[in-house]
């Protein structure tokens, strides 16, 4: 039976992935009394004299939404909030799984900025925390923000934040390999979308000093036609030197490649005109920008994707559970630059140097260190 | 320790009382890729061209929200949707405990009548039901009856609905222990916020001809003052032969008094002026109308309260968690009259006619059949 036909029949057979459980068992009047009336309405008054006792009587201190409007679900696109939902319960289950937060998929029936804006700024009060997912740009970037002004809990959208943490942390490691330094890399980033303005916004933050933005068009400059008001902010700090032209242009002499577009687009020719011990990140799901085998070929020592199949899996499952169990432990009241920046170097540190190769730059998803690792250095940071 | 203390050290120590837990574990490659990507994209395909199959493929085919504002919140009035967490929770639990259905308590940080529809109507796609709660009269009517003419799924006031449902069930068979049929009886309701109101449509539609609806300012009737929309409606159908005066007025000669008002307002005098084998149910919480012992003293013959120290206790949970296993399992768009009113014979058959005595006319929260039989009725009427 393939994955896929293994999919549908248990998913049918779970009938829905998450389920609600009782902490509090019911078995007697008195379990009654202390559960729910006339006990239950003691924390209702604590909390009503002190909003932030509601971390001490409820759920909030261990649980988020998973909130989605289904306009940009994995690779399938714009497929809406009901059919959206076996991915938002399938990362509720990696939350609770590999992180031990609670999280409840909620996919919202609107698409409009302003709506999802007001709908999660609603439901925020049972919840420690909100992680968007599958969000269009350039619409994440406003909702994101506008959200994290709005409410005192973490806003976090894991398709930007998640994916850059964990880029840069194979980045920190790929560097390690091939014995460069930070301030001399030249980095090019493929797709100016979330994912793709997210990571290179997190490799500014880091150090990186030169970073070329492409997308479809070719390299992003303040001539490009079509800029969205992020893409806008982007040009200001990246392509510094100002150049014109193609993808293929922008890798010649490129030390690392960010790929997170479409399948197929990188030639063997454009990894062999990058800068020797190339290290190439090719996250176009499910076929990447140039297979692995044809870009080492092509002369690059470091090659990740998204697959499980190759080495270097990129795989946000080593990085949002433990950001959140961080931030909701430390109770964090939004997940900062500082500790987006140690989530990463966390996940990298996780990697000895002794297992350090080039087949080898981050850490499994199952290895059960690295959520109580990312947790701890988030909360250092907070 | 009192229940009280407890209910807060309690609180304390469970950290919510409800959590969610996965039931597709992660636990290998192959794991994450069934349940998560790649595998996920199918049952999301399958939606994408077929909504109904959300209920083949996600957790909406047994899972409710349980959402309020928090404006009308036990007896503790307005305490916001913070301080109304742990009631929600609670709640959460009863249904998942009694009736095996999922749910998700959400607090709205919103009382606007507008807002509060439409914030339901977004998060509606990942739920197949919502039981909206203690939210305040006569807001709750127009969120319920409009959330309801919008949504596919059934809308449930438990505050309205669920405690009608139960009082109709107790009056079944107290009228069973006095002797007298429906046709015959004079009704007396004080109270006309929701439950009242609901209290009354219920009787109304179960067959019962003569009602009168009282509150504060005495019976309502067509010159009463300051009715708000549902009141107005009210006076059309109750106190045909239009009475006015006070509450003592109405109950004169009456055959039944359900209280949903205020403590120990009912007088022993006045329950004497009722008809021979009054029925009462006086619900006022923690407080009843009138104490049992003083009901029964001045000739009651059936006297119900909220409370689980005394005979004849009115507790919703025989009817919510039975009515929504049962409109989920039958798939309804709505729970009708027709489902209520088989919800509440269903809850009067569990008390058998050996049982049945004037300190025994409902079945108790803990009667292990009770979910299973409402559900069955509940679906019989789909």
């Amino acid at each position: 039976m393939s994955v896929q036909e293994k999919a549908l029949e248990m998913h049918r057979i779970w009938k829905g992935k998450m389920e609600t459980v009782a902490k509090s068992k019911v078995n007697s009047r008195e379990d009654l009394a202390v559960a729910y009336t006339p006990g239950v309405a003691e924390p209702c008054k604590e909390i009503a004299a002190d909003q932030e006792k509601a971390y001490t009587y409820t759920w909030k201190q261990n649980t988020i939404a998973v909130v989605s409007d289904g306009s940009a679900v994995l690779g399938l696109g714009n497929i809406g909030p009901y059919a959206a939902m076996p991915v938002m319960e399938g990362k509720a289950v990696l939350f609770k799984e590999f992180g031990d937060v609670n999280a409840v998929p909620i996919c919202l029936d609107t698409q409009d900025t302003e709506e999802i804006i007001k709908a999660v700024t609603y439901l925020a009060p049972g919840f420690g925390g909100i992680n968007l997912e599958d969000i269009s740009a350039p619409r994440c970037f406003e909702i994101e923000k506008r959200l994290q002004e709005i409410l005192d809990i973490p806003v976090f959208h894991d398709d930007q934040h998640g994916t850059a943490i964990v880029v840069l942390a194979g980045i920190i490691n790929a560097l390690k390999v091939v014995g460069k330094e930070k301030e001399h890399v030249k980095i090019v980033v493929n797709g100016a979308g979330s994912a793709g303005i997210a990571i290179t916004k997190m490799l500014l933050d880091y150090g990186f000093p030169a970073i070329t933005l492409c997308d479809k068009s070719g390299i992003l400059g303040p001539d490009s036609p079509d800029l969205n008001w992020m893409q806008e902010e982007m040009v200001k700090v990246t392509n510094l030197d100002r150049k014109t032209g193609t993808l293929a242009d922008a890798m010649v002499g490129a030390d690392i490649f960010v790929g997170v577009s479409a399948p197929g687009i990188v030639s063997e020719e454009m990894v062999a005109s990058m800068a020797a011990d190339a290290i190439l990140f090719a996250m176009a799901n499910p076929v990447p920008e140039i297979m692995p085998d044809l870009a080492k070929k092509a002369g690059a020592k470091v090659v990740g994707t998204g697959r499980s199949d190759f080495p270097n899996q990129v795989n946000n499952v080593v990085a949002f559970p433990g950001i959140f169990k961080g931030a909701l432990e430390g109770r964090a009241r939004q997940i900062t630059i500082p500790m987006q920046l140690a989530a990463a170097k966390a996940i990298a540190s996780l990697v000895s140097d002794e297992d350090l190769n080039e087949d080898n730059i981050l850490p499994e998803a199952f290895d059960p260190r690295v959520a109580d690792v990312v947790a701890q250095a988030v909360k250092e940071n907070i």
